[in-house]
Order: C-alpha cells, then structure tokens, then sequence
C-alpha cells in the first residue's frame, strides 16, 4: 500500500509552474474583474473514465497560492474515476482558486492520462504475473510525478535516472569491447545495491550474457513475439527478463504471454492522451 | 523571420532536467564501461516525417553538460524533416554525449511532436487567412519551449500566462454580475498595451457583448460550425474573433471556412505524439 | 477594485532582500543583546503625508522572518496616509521585528516613494481621462513590486518587460528598414493578444504610420506640447496615443490638454524620493 | 587601489534581472522586426556630468544574454564623465544587445546616480579628514552593488547588514536595561573580529558610554551641529565618531568641521537621483 | 545569552541536504514497507557525553518533511548531556520521522561534535581570560551551522568569511611590499566597522607592526610557547593578540597561561568527531 | 576504469560554499591591499602522505572564481600523494587565486581525508575480496562528493539515498509485522532495477530472511566477529552479505576473514580526519 510522496520533493517544481503561468502580474482578468471577497466551492470532476492521478501535485498547487483554500480530496491518486466523478473540492477565494486551476489541471489531467494508459496496458494482461513498466522517455522536469503517474495505474518504475542503476546498451557495449568486458568492468566497479541489466538485440548477444555471471536482468530490444519466446525460455529465470521496443498496448497480451517478467513501454509517458477532467463553480 | 530566444531563458529548465535525469551520481553506467578517451560523432536523426523543434534546446543540452562538445546543427528549428534526415551532429567525448543523449531527445521529441501537430493543422487550412493558435494548456514547466514549438510549426500564440492579457471567462462574467460590469471592471483598470478577449457561449452574450465598446476580441466557445458562421459574420469585423472547443483536425477546414481569424486548440499541445528521433553513433 | 498579487509572487524576492541584510549570521547585536523573551508592538508610522505602498511586501517580509509575528494592517495599498498614521501594527518577539524591520522599512519607503509620486503626477490632471502610466525604467529586479506602485497611485502599467506587447523603436525602424516593413513584420507573427505600440519622433513618421494598418498605438517621443497636440488631432482617435520624454510633473497638465491617452513618465519609478516611515516602539 | 567584486558574486542578481525584463517570451519586438544577421556597435553614452558606477554590472547583462558580444569599457567604475563621453562599446547582434539595453542602463544609471551623489558629498568636505559613509537604507537586494557605488563615489560603506558588525541602538539600549549592560553583552559575545558601535541620542547616554569599556565607535544620532561639535570634543578620539541624522549636502561642510569622524547619509542610497545615460546605435 | 538563528537563514541548507538524501523517488522502503498510518513517538537520544548543536536545525528538517510532526527540545543548543539523555522527541506520521531521520542525525551529529571539541579546549583552560576562536577552515556550505556550534561549545566566532572582516597574511605583505604599506592600504579603504588583523610570523615582523597605526589584532603565526609569551609581552595590551597555528587541545593550557587574548584552532571545525546520537521508536 | 562526474552535477554546491566564504563583499583585504595586476603561480601541495580527492572540485572553484585562471592538475583524483608532491598548479591573478584557495582547500582537504582513510580500510584487507562501502552518514548537502572520495579511496558506495534501493530495517520490520511481510511489501512494489537489502540483528531474523524469496542482500548488524562468520556461512552465498556496525580500522582483517561480501563503515564519511594540504605561492 503504497503512500505518497513528501510535498518537499514536490514543491519546488509546482511552484515554478504557477510562477510561469501567474506571469509578470498575476492573474490579471481575476484581479480586475472579480469583487475581492468572492468565494467558491469548486469541484474538479472527471470528464471521462479512467485512473486518477497528480491529486496531491493539484491540492499542492492551490495551496501554494493560497494556503488558506480548504482542498478536500474525494479520489485519491491511482483511483478508478467514472465520468462526472468529482475527484476534489476546493473552497475560498475565488480569486486564489481561479489562479491557481489551469496548473492545476494541467498536471492533473496529464498524469492521470499516464495513469490511465498504464492501467489499459496492465489490464490487458490481467492474471498474467509479468508486470509493466516505464523508461525514460519522461517528460524532462516532469520525471518524479510521471514515475508516481505510472505506479498509480498500477505499473512499475524502471530506473530513476543514469544515476541509480546500470543498463548496458548496444553503444556501451560497442566501446567497450563486448558483453564480457563491459559487463566485466560494470560489476568491477558497482555498489552492491545497483542492478546491472544488459540490453541485447540479437540471438549471440544472449547466449553470450547468459555465460558471464553479474547480470541481475536482460533487455531483450525490438524482437518480435516468437524470438521474445525463445528468448525468455533460454534464459530459463537465471536473469530477470524485460521487453521493449514497440510495444503498442495490442500486443502486450502475447508478449506477456511469453513469460517474460517485464515488458517496457516509452509510450506510457510519452504517447498518453490527457485525460479530461475540469473545474466547475 | 523569426529568431532564437536567448540561451539565458532556456538554459535554467535544461540543466534541472539533466540534473533530475543524472540523478544522485551521473551516468554511472558509462563511467564504469566506456573507456574515458572514446569519442563519437553522433547524429540525430528523424526516423519520420515532421516539423522539427527543440533544436535551439537539444543543444543547450549538450553544451550544458559539456562544453566542448561541437554541435553542428542542420535544421534548424521550424524546418521540416523527412525519416533519415540528420538534424544535428555532436561531435566530442562519448561518455558526455551519452549523458546528454535522452533529455536532448526527450525534449527533441515532444517539441518536434508538437511542432507537427501544428503543421499539421496549418497545412489543413492552407490559403485561408485563418490562423492557428494554442491555449494555455501546456506541459507545466515547459509552456516556455512548447510555445516556441507551435511557431515552429507555422502557428500563433494565445496570451503567454494569466499576466500579460485580459480574457474574460465564464466565471468572471459570473462573479462581476454580466458581461458589461466585467468588461467595464478590466477597461478601468488595464494597461493600453494590453488586450481584451471576452469568451461568449451564447448568442445573447455575444449581441450583448457587441453593444459595449472595450473588447478586442471574442472567443466563441464551444460552437458548432453552423452558429460559428454566423457568430463571425455578426461580428463583422468589429472583433478579432477567436474560436475554440473540440477544435479537431478533421474540422479545421470548415471552421477556417467561417471566416473566424483564430482557430485555437489545446490538442496542439496537450495530445501531440512525440516525434520518432534516435541518436546514432 | 483592484485584489492583492499572491504571496507566491513576492516571497522569492523579499527572502532574498532579508538573507542579503542578515548576512552570514543575523541579526548579532540583538542576539547578544536583547533578552529573548523580549516582546514588542511596534508600529509602522508614516512621518509625512503620501500614498501607501509595500504594506503586503512588508507584512511578508515580518512572517518570513518569523510566522509567529502578528501583523495589523491598517492602511492598505493604494490609500492616503498623513503624518503621524499608524499604517500597520507588528506584535511578537523582539528580535524577529528587529531582524526585519530595516527590509520592511526600505520596501515600504521605496514603493510609498513611487505611489506618492505617482499620485502627485495623477492629482494634476484631475478629472482629465488622460492616464498616467509608467516605463520600463524600475530598478532591477523590483519591477513587480513597483508596478504594483504605480497602480496604487493611480497610475498605469505600461508593457510589463519586453516579452508582453510590442514596442516598435526607432532601432528597430531603421532596421528593418521603415515603418512599414518594421510593422508588417511585427503583425505577421504577433499573437492577437499582444499590442503593437510604434515609437515616432517626427511629424512625416507619424504620417507614415497612420496610412497603414496593424498598429493599435503610437509613442509619440520628445515632442514639445504644440506639437503633441497637433499630433494627437492628426490621430483622432485612430490610434491610442501615448506621450512621453520629459514628462515632468510641471508640464503634465498642458500636455494632458492636448487630448493624448497616456503620458507615460520614467521618473515615477526612477526618481521618486523614498517616503519618510519608521518604526516605532 | 581598490579591484573589482568577483563577477560570481553579482551574476545571479543581474541573471534574475534580465529574466524578469525579458519576461515570458523574451524580447518579441527584436524578434519579429530585426533581420537576425543586424549587427550593431552601440555606444553607452553619458548625458550628463558625474561618477560612474555600475560598468561592470553592465558589462555583464550584456554577456549574460550573448557571450559572443564584445564590450570595451572606456570609463571603468568610480571614474568621473563628462556629457557625451562614451563610457563603454558594445560590439555584436543587435538582437542581443536591445534585449540587455535597458537592463544595462537601469543598473548603470541608478548605481551612476549614487556615486555622483556620493561624490557631491565628498567634494563638499574636499580636504577634511572626515569620511562620507552609507547607511543600510539600500534598495532591497541591491545591496552589494550600491555599496560598491558608494565606494566609487569615493565614499566609505558602513557594515554590510546585521551580521558582520554590532551596532546598538535606542531599542536594544531600552530591552537591555542600559548602555552599560547592552554593551557588556555585546562584548561577552562578539568576536574579536567585529566592531561594536554604540547609538546615542543624548548627552548623558554619551558621558554614560565614555565610562565603559569595548565599544570602538559611537554614532551620534539626529544632534544639531553645536551638539555634535561638543559631542567630538567630549570624545577626544578616545571612539570613532560618526555623525548621523538629516545630514542633507548642504548641512556636510559645517558638521565635518566639528572634526566628527564619519558622517552617515541615508540620503546617498535612497535618494540619489539616477543618472542620465543612453545607448546610441 | 544568545538567541537561535532565524529558521530563514538554514532552512535552504536544509531543504537541499533532505532533498538530496530523499533522492529521486523519497524514501521507497518505507514507503513501500509501512503501513500509512502509522505513527511513531520517536526520542533522539545521546549515546555518549558532549554539548549538544544542531537541535534547532534537526527540528527543522523534520518540520520541512512534515509540517505536522510534532518536536518538543530537550536538550538546546549549548547545553550539556550525558549518554542516555533524551534530545528531542518527535511525534508523528512513521514515514515522515523516518523520511528525515538521517539528515536530521547527521547534522545534530557533527555539529554535537564541533560544539563537544570547542568546549573541551574552553574546559582546558577555564578560568583563563583567554578565549577559543575557530577559523575558516569549515565544512564548504555549512559555514554557518558549524559557526553557531561553536558558540553552542563555549566558543567565539572569528570572522565570517572573506568579505565581513580584514586579515592581512603573509602574501598580502609579500604582495603590497612590507606591513607598512599592506597595513596602510587597509586602512585606507575600510569600512570603520571592519576590524583589521595582521598576521606575523616573525619577531621582525611583530616589531614592525607594533611601530604602525591602524590594525586592530595580530594574528601570531605557528609560534612555539615562548616565543608567543615574549610576543604577547611585547604587544602589552596595544593590540588584539590571537595565537594560531598547531593549536592542539594538549598545548592550549600552556597557551593560555601567555596571556594571550585568543587562540584559533582550525581542528576545531575540520577535525572534530561526530557526537553519537540515534533515534530511538 | 572511473571517469569525472560532469562539472554540471557539482557547480551548484561549489558555487554556493564560494559564496558563503566570500561573504557580503568578497575578499576586502585582497582588494584593499594586492596591486591589481598582481599574478601568481601557486601550487597545491600535499603535506601529507595520503590519497588524493576533491581535485575536480577545488579546479571547479578556481573556474568559478576566475574562468581566466589556468589550472593544471598533476595527481588526479584518486591517486596516491606523498609530502611535498604538488597536486595542482594555479596561474592567473592573485586576487582571483586568493578569493577561492580556501574553498577549493576545504574541499580538497577533507574529501582526500575521506579517500585517505577509505584507502587505510582497504589495505587493512589488501588480496582479500570482501569489499569496503559507505553508508549514509555523509556531510549532509555534501553526499556527492564524498560518494566519489570513497570511489577515490578504492571503496565502494551503498545506496546513494533513500531513493534508489531498498534497505529494510529493523522500524520497518516491526510496523510491517515480521521479516515476511516487510520484504513481501518491498517485492510487490519495488522495481525491477532496485535492489533490496534486509537488516538483521539476531540469528533468528537471519534464519528467517534465509526461507523467503525476494532480497539480495543482507546487513549483518552489530554482530561480533565469530557470529558474523557463522551467519556468513549459514548464507553461503544465497545473499550478498554486508558488515555493518563497529567496523573500527583494526578489526577489519579479521571481518573480512569471514568471507563477508561487504564491509560498511560510517567512519569513512563521518569521522575522518582532513588531508593537511597547503597552497604556496
């Protein structure tokens, strides 16, 4: 049961988004149009069906105009919504409330279009214990809150970053001299906690990997489903095996079908559809 | 002939979001497996066809982790690109330019994406003195690139944030009591350099908003096409009309047809599919 | 009826002030000297007669220092003061008050400057629709605060900074080679939602601009007061007209008579004299 | 001889400067109206007499927007001009130099204002030992580049904030019980590397202070010129004297006379009017 | 009796050091691992003798994680504790008081530390006028945490950095041409709030300073204990005298008996061991 | 073989420290007192025998100062120095070189203290394949460099945070219940590139972590030397193991004696002692 993120690890970019969108002046229109003591209770509501995610980053970013708005949640992150499904309430100024929406929304409706994808690929192979997960083609800034969207619609994270574990790739593999060396050279000098995976694109380059020890996991890159299948039964569970490359949400339920543990997905980040969801007074 | 916004705008986004990508200790993969001399020349290519944007970004990307990469730029921001075009060459140490690789390409990607959307689009509407403009529906952060993307792709801006122009919602006409108290409220107080959209989504707003002077143009909201053409042609001129709502590819064409001066859609930016780019060595 | 700019807006550049005047260790004199425990009600008192400006800045900068701190407004921006008004009340600790009392003090005399100049500049066009309105002039990096001066003494805001509305300049005339290029190339890539102002110093300038379409205001520089009014008839209401360069405060009310809209002044901002305030105990 | 600040410490001030000006979109006008290939030689001109201050802040917002310009400084910080000298060139795209243009001049002119402000002050006591010095009545986060106009107007700065020297005042004397007991904490705690300056507002607060032991200065607030003569007498160079309180230019050449030490203006900061300097292309 | 630091001035140190240790996703054990709801009374304990630092900055790393939490001191800063005493308690959400436990014991542990070392050097020579003084040989970045534990051990402060206070070293001499030149330099252009020091290493040298007007203290360089008592000797009382260099904990009694006003030892702060504490659920 | 972390990674911190020592008005007395033109060519040296880290970092801050300085590093990080060797030659003005030597000393002295004493744990078990690693008791903010130093050192990092692998300890097994629950948990959570470590303090936990399916490694807590044998050789190398707690210098050989994979030691971070390095000139 997982628990959410602390706000301090979020704050900072959220606060730069109103910042960005607040502009030179604020928000201009409310300050000359709406009387000073106007109030609302507003409510976010779902548009559409799907998963919801970015609740805690919206009822960050309304308190960060205004701290004094009462934000009640009704869905949390990584919540089924149904259409007209109110997801928050939001009470007080309505000059804070209308300052702060369009970011709100904003994050709200694209990482619940992530959470929603994810669950569309993670119920298309439901009952199957192979699990799916992101890359790294996440939005540049946007990384921690899409990795917490893709947990929300019940996916799984792939590595942080560069920084927090080692995937040995075709170029990585080139310079180096070959499976054995880099692979050699990884394990000479990772931290016990670090996972080693290596990303092969043929036949040789498995049979190679599966004859040197200190890989904890195996990339099997751009293979069609029958190679995906001989390639996860030669591997035989002595590495963690995980599939990528063009994995479109209708495949999935065969790829999964070949026991592989893990199947990769770029599009969950950065082929969602935002999700439809609105504000209304 | 549009130039270049300065480095200096750009330059705090890209470095947080290599930073956030290297994560707690840089690529360590690379700094485990490739030999520290190796140098490439890398290309970015277009594996598909599109309107290229990020370029001015992408690079920065590079620079920004290591200045002495060389980064040779081919198309330029705003160029169309067809699969195999190289758009740039970054020539210098391997390990830095695997460093840099993904974030240049994630930015690359979803900017260029947007870019063609737009192109898109503009191409739907060809010859028609109609204009394409995008909302403020933007990724939050990035409202900064993405807005230099819809340029790229042959479209106009909307305002910039809730600062620097006047648009009188819903809500506002709501809260201040009609249109005219709203519209007379934002004339009081409004600088003479900035502009006034009022949003209509009835016919009885729009005769009434046409019989007070203030307003520089009119959003018609949520119209159908039928009601557009005769919103645009009661007009007459008199406003810069401006039409928005399940603004679809499909129906641009009709739209433009109506003779509105913006079509705005907030598609361009929230639902545009990244463009296919790789990093070849 | 103007509302208040969120906190949000503000918070970055007043901690930055009171980290500058704290230094490397903070108040030291009251650290070492007043006894903890030491409570105080100070007073913020006008010592000459003016209009109110910085009381939000100031209240901020108290809470940062020290949340704890009860602050009273009782003269909000924008009202008048007389010698001798409380214009807010700080109750708490001593030496949270002392720790921020200087910032509050040099913010609140700074803007207080600026919206009393301003309302001297607006007093002496009394009951002329002609406005008063600022320049890019500010100090760096307090632009936000002293527009908002500005407005609470009376006056308008011109373009926030450069990226907001265009300002066609005689460089930028020359550049492009005439008026007519210059404004042709700012129409065909401006936003509908951004002004376009065109700067002309001569009478044949003028001429030129009003034969041709696209811009929604002229600048007319450094004129003496016959020729503005000349020019101003010329326009006849074609174009917004703004008059500026050596706009001194004796000279603004034969320039308003010759019907221009707006008279735009750099010495608002840079040469308003500090209001005398204190804080007493 | 005094060097120049390292630019490290001023960088990010002006950075926050030119981000604020350029504001969303950068400078829109350059960019829609100049050919990008415009080159410009600008000249920072001096329209009227006095110090300059602020070059090298200049200097800097012009590299901070494009490294590739070239400036030559003819009038190096704390040198006196004269009406038309050229105090700096500036050689490159003109697009970069317009967008750092006013940015450049606000710095420049305000700091400008200062030093020939404070020189003014400095020449009226042309000969006496005594020093001209500031107060920490600065604009708020300018605080480092005023104190250095200070200096380049020949004046001397007084402690930078609250943090890096002692000064006692009518408050901290009032919670402490006395002069006597204020100044024996204050010398209980302080380093030996911080000097202690104690307020007196009366004749027996000071006879009470020439009693006691540690502090190095008395400032001698708000005493007509007779007082103060007395005052430096009573003294007898056993403390610094410092002079403080409406210390107008006109009042300077008669309180140095009194053989005081130091003579502090407020004035010098919060009341020095910009100077008038231009960028001609 | 010495107050606590604004939380303004160490709540960026600490906000970055949290954010820094969290990582790129927080903490995912406990995340992962503990139920939501539970919570904890957690209790900082000593685990061996010292003075306690470091518990007003503790305090506000867990109130940076979690606004909620609930810490009541036990022990403040300055005060004594022997092993078992309980610190501080905590009260709260588990996953909040274990998101900020590390950072929170790493700086109550090393500032412990340096307070525990700078009072076992003030206990080595008690009853002495002498006072111990630190340097700047501080932790990069936590210069000012390290300072306040040295005033928590009994301890002075020397001068903040380079910009707060004057200390005129053997290459400042070598480069000025002599003491005399250097020392009236100095004195030429500070502030008269700015103390100024010189720094000698020779009997020549002393003797040349103690012949020139102007320096406040002189600092005597890595001198043996005789030669610093017929230095002090010398000096006799003109001048601030501080003994620096090998200032080990075993010699600073017979230091001390020289008379001499101060003795600086960089160990204090750079060689200081980590007072062990934990915390206890 | 080891590269550099981009300099990009460690600007910020190395900036910031720079910032802090160079105090409200950077170097006064090398401003006051060095001829501007002076120049030096100043070598680092080693005065100790020792292994050598921080020297990217201390060219950083000679960069930051000055970009003009020229830098030459002669005993890369992680070599080995004996008294006397020069680690770095700086060339350029003095004032620049003076402005940063104590940061860039700071930082050069304490991370090869850190490196120094990594390398004594190390050689303390030369030939042997159990391993030397960190934990999370670092300098907070300063986390980065030190994780390099014990690289430096001839150690390896444990996780850099609480952000990238999984450690179960002992709070977390009691609120989750028992070993089984707490590490079924993390396993249905965790991401397949993170690794997960138990702790276990008695034979009891260890026996049960042994029957359940999910962690790599376990962290033998505070167990003596003959109970960390008997519980290395119950693992027999189902799970890497890990030493922790008391892992003094001299009882090192005797641990890795044990088989033990990994032997973690705060010491490393928290109690070692700074490098004696020195710049001449």
């Amino acid at each position: 049961m997982s628990q959410a993120l602390p706000d301090l690890l979020l704050e900072a970019l959220i606060r730069a988004a109103l910042i960005e969108d607040l502009g030179p002046s604020g928000d201009i229109t409310t300050r000359l149009v709406i009387p000073p003591a106007t109030r609302y209770r507003a409510k976010m509501n779902a548009r559409e069906a799907g998963v919801v995610s970015g609740m805690q980053v919206a009822a960050i970013a309304f308190r960060l105009v205004d701290p004094t708005l009462t934000v009640t949640l009704h869905h949390p992150d990584g919540s089924a919504c149904a259409p007209g499904d109110v997801l928050m309430e939001i009470e007080g100024l309505a000059a804070s409330i209308l300052s702060a929406e369009q970011v709100a929304l904003n994050f709200a409706g694209s990482l619940s279009g992530i959470a929603t994808l994810t669950a569309a690929y993670v119920a298309e192979i439901k009952g199957s214990p192979t699990r799916i997960t992101c890359t790294r083609k996440t939005t540049p800034g946007l990384h921690l809150v899409e990795k917490a969207a893709i947990q929300n619609g019940g996916g799984f994270n792939h590595r942080f970053g560069l920084g927090d574990a080692i995937l040995i790739k075709d170029n990585h593999i080139a310079a180096a001299g070959g499976i054995r060396p880099a692979l050699e050279a990884a394990c000479a000098g990772a931290s016990h906690m670090m996972k080693i995976e290596v990303e092969v694109d043929t036949w040789t380059q498995l049979a190679e990997l599966l004859e040197i020890r200190g890989a904890d996991a195996v990339l099997l890159d751009n293979m069609d489903t029958p190679t995906l299948q001989q390639a996860v039964a030669l591997v035989a569970g002595r590495l963690i095996t995980e599939a990528s490359g063009n994995m479109a949400l209708s495949r999935i339920a065969e790829v999964a079908a070949t026991g592989v543990n893990y199947i990769s997905a770029g599009a969950l980040t950065h082929s969602a559809r935002t999700l439809d969801l609105g504000l209304d007074f």
